[in-house]
C-alpha cells in the first residue's frame, strides 16, 4: 500500500490512491463492526480528545469510535488558554498531550491550529475542526456515505445546496470529490454562490461542475448535499428571509425527482431540510452518522500504523 | 419472565410481577458485585450519557454502573440546543445518539422529552430525571433500600417527610409502593401535602395512607423517607422559617422512637436531616448511593437484552 | 516493605524510606510501561476524578495514569456545591464517590479539603492540589523527574528561581528534598522569597541553603527549578515590570552555564522561561509531563494495595 498519512490535517493531502485505500479500509472496518471483530483491535491505546470549542456531535462520534475499538479516551471541551491565539502556549499543550496519549483528535477555532499541533508532537494528529480551515474527516465519511448509499461516485450527478460560499463541509467535500468522475451542481443564492479560488482547484481533475440558483435542478441528481444558509451572513434580514425558502428541500420536492435522489446533510439542521423527508428511504442523514463512527474508527488505526 | 421493557420512562410502566422480578435480578447483581464476577458483562457496549442538565450525582451513578459492568461511555454534561423545547430537535440528537452508542440515559430539564427521545430511537432509553416529570431510576433504587434494609416491604409503616408537593422522588416512589401493604405516613406541613391527583393513583392498591403534620409520627415507622423543604416554595419567607424546623429529623427524634426507623434520603441535604444521625445504624442514605449503583447496573443489563 | 500509604494527602507524610521505595517502585512502573506490561494491572477499578476547580493539566495526567492500567475513570469538572465551604458538604460528597468508585483524586480549591474528604471514606484519597495547601504529587513526580535524569540526587546543587513565597509546587518539593543531601539556591526577588516558617520545617535534615537576588547562581546549579512570577503579586505593576526579566531563564544564559544544568518547570510558562531553551538537551520540563503519568500509575497501585 502506498498511504502514509500519520496525521489527518486536510483533505490536499490524500490522492486518488489514498481515498480507494481509505474507502476499501473503511468497508473492512464496517464489516468487522457487523461481526463484533472490532472491539480490541486498539487495546491499550489512549485518545486525547481535545475539544479547545464545543461540537458534541463530532467529539462524540470520535470517542465512540476509539471505545468501540476497544481504545480509551481522556477528553477535555472548551477549555481556556492564556492566550489561545500564541501558537507556542498551543505547543506546550500538545508536547504534555504527547506525554500522555498515543494519538489526538483536536477541534480549535483557529485556522491552521491542527497543523501547528501536528509540527509539536511525533503522536499522530487527527483535525476535527480548525475554524474557517478544513473538517477532513466529515468529507471522508461523507465520501464514504456517498459510495456506500449509490455504490459508485463514478457517473454520479452530485448537488451541493446552500451556503457553498462559507460552508467549510462542502469545501472540504469537493477537494475529495474532484479525484472522481462526479457531475457537480451547486445550487445556491448568488450571494453564497462557491468562491473563485476553489473552483480553480479544480482544474486538471475529472469532476466537472455547474451553477445554478434553481432548486429544481435537484432532479437531475442522484445525491443532493444539503447544508444550512446561516441568517447573520446577510446584512439585510429581509433578503435572508426571502433566499432561505427557495432553498428548502422538502418531501414534496424529492418525490417529484425523476431519480432516487438521495439527501444527506452534515447536521444539525434547521429548516432548510424539512422533517417530512425523514422517512423517505432517500434520507440518508441519520445513516451518515453511522458512517461517521466507521470511518472514524479506520481513521484512527491507520494513523497509529495498527492493521486490521 | 414476563419483564419486557427495554425503556425505563416512569414508574407507571411497571407491574408487581416486574418489580418482583427486578427486586430479585438487582438481589443476583449485588452478588456479582461481591464477588467480583460482574465486570465484563457489558463488554464492548457502549452507553451515552446525555445530561442536558448537570445531575453530577445521578450521572456519575449511571456511569460508575456501566464501567463496573465492563461497558464504555460517552459523556456530555449541559450541552445547548439552538432550540431545546424544540422535540424534533432532540428528535434529531436522539437519531445522531442512536449511530454511536447502544443505550442511552437521558437527563432533560422538559417533561416529558425521555419519552420523545425513546420513541426517536430504536436504542433502549433510560429516563434519568425529566423536569417535573420521572426519575423512575431513583424510585427503583429507593424500593430496593427499603426492601434490603428491611428484609420486607409488606406490613412495613413508611413515612414520608418533607415535601410531598413539588418532590418528584416521592412521587415516583408512591407509584412503585402502592403494589405492596405498605401503610404509608405523609408527613409534611399542609402547604406541601401530596396532591389529590398522586391519591386517587392509589385507588385499588394494597397501600393506605395516612396524613399527618406531627413530625413525631415517624415513631411508629419503620422507615423515614425524607426530603427538602425548598425555601422557594413560600411566598413568605418567616413561615418557611417556621415550618422548616418543624419536619427536621436529628438524633434525638431517631433515639425516642421505638422502632428501628431506618433513615432514607434521596440527597443531597440540606438542614432537614442532621449529620449527628450519620453514625446511628439506622442511618441507610449513604447505603443508598451504593444500592443505587447495583440497580442501575441491573437495569442497564435488562435494557440491553443482557442476560446475568 | 514499611511504605504504608493508603491517602496521599502532603509531603510531610513521607518518610526517606517511604521515598527510596516510591522512586524505587515508580523506576519499576516506568519498565512496565516501556514493555508494554503495566495494562490491565487496575482492571476493574475505578477511579473518581474530583476536580472541583479546572486544571485540565493534573486531570488529564490522572486519567491518562488510570487508563493506562486498564483502570476505569469517572470525571467531573468544576462541580458546584450549595455551599463549598462547609466541610460535611463535602463529607456528603465524598460519601457518595465511596459508594461508587475504588478510589479518588480530588482537586479542590479550599485548603485541608482533601484531609477532609480523606476523612469521610474508606477509600483511598489522592490530594491534586486544594488551594493554598499541597499538591504532594507534583513534588514526587518533580523528585523522580530529578533522579531520573541526573542519577541521584545527593551531592547536587538545585536552584529554585521565581515566586518561592507563593509557589505551593516549590514548598512541597522542599518537603521532599529536605530527606536528601541536596545544595539548594533559593534565587527570587526579595518580595518573593521563601517565608520563614518553610526554613523552620529544614532544621535537622541533611538539604542546606542559600538565598540570592542574582539568576546568574543557575551557573553553579545541576537542576534549575523555574516557577512563573505572577503579576497580581505585586502591587506596584512597575516593580513587576522591572522583576520579572530579571529572574527569567533564556538559552543564552543556559549555555553559559559550567554545568549541564537540568532545566524543570511544573508549566505552564508564560514568559519566565524562553522558548528557545525547549532544544536544548537539558530542557526537561516536557519529559516532567511523562515522567508524572508513571509517578502517578505507581501511586494509585501502592494506594490500592495493588503489587506490580
Amino acid at each position: 500500500m502506498s498511504y502514509n498519512h500519520k496525521n489527518v490535517l486536510d483533505t490536499e493531502q490524500f490522492s486518488k490512491a489514498d481515498l480507494d485505500f481509505l474507502i476499501g479500509k473503511t468497508r473492512d472496518m464496517e464489516r468487522l463492526v457487523e461481526q463484533n471483530k472490532a472491539f480490541g483491535i486498539l487495546t491499550g491505546k489512549l485518545l486525547a480528545s481535545l475539544f479547545f470549542e464545543a461540537s458534541t456531535r463530532t467529539r462524540l462520534s470520535f470517542e465512540a469510535a476509539m471505545e468501540r475499538l476497544g481504545g480509551r479516551v481522556i477528553s477535555t471541551v472548551g477549555f481556556q488558554f492564556s492566550s489561545i491565539s500564541k501558537g507556542e502556549t498551543l505547543y506546550d499543550t500538545m508536547k504534555m498531550i504527547e506525554a500522555y496519549a498515543d494519538i489526538a483528535v483536536i477541534r480549535h477555532p483557529v485556522e491552521g491550529s491542527s497543523r501547528i499541533a501536528a509540527g509539536a508532537v511525533k503522536i499522530p494528529v487527527i483535525n476535527a475542526g480548525d475554524g474557517a480551515g478544513q473538517h477532513p474527516t466529515q468529507a471522508i465519511l461523507d465520501l464514504y456515505t456517498i459510495i456506500s448509499e449509490k455504490g459508485t461516485l463514478d457517473g454520479l450527478t452530485v448537488a451541493f445546496i446552500g451556503d457553498l460560499k462559507y460552508g467549510r463541509t462542502i469545501h472540504s467535500l469537493i477537494n475529495l470529490l474532484r479525484h472522481y468522475k462526479v457531475r457537480l451542481y451547486l445550487i445556491s443564492p448568488p450571494e453564497l454562490a462557491l468562491p473563485d479560488s476553489y473552483k480553480k482547484g479544480l482544474e486538471g481533475y475529472p469532476l466537472t461542475l455547474e451553477e445554478t440558483t434553481d432548486i429544481k435542478a435537484v432532479w437531475d441528481c442522484d445525491v443532493a448535499y444539503v447544508t444550512r444558509i446561516q441568517e447573520e451572513r446577510f446584512p439585510d434580514h429581509k433578503e435572508y428571509e426571502r433566499l432561505k425558502d427557495l432553498f428548502k428541500i422538502n418531501k414534496e420536492l424529492i418525490l417529484a425527482s425523476k431519480k432516487e435522489t438521495t439527501i444527506l446533510h452534515p447536521l444539525p439542521r434547521v429548516n432548510e431540510l424539512s422533517t417530512d423527508v425523514d422517512d423517505l428511504p432517500n434520507a440518508a442523514y441519520f445513516r451518515q452518522a453511522r458512517y461517521g463512527v466507521v470511518s472514524r474508527m479506520a481513521l484512527l488505526c491507520l494513523s497509529l500504523g495498527q492493521d486490521f
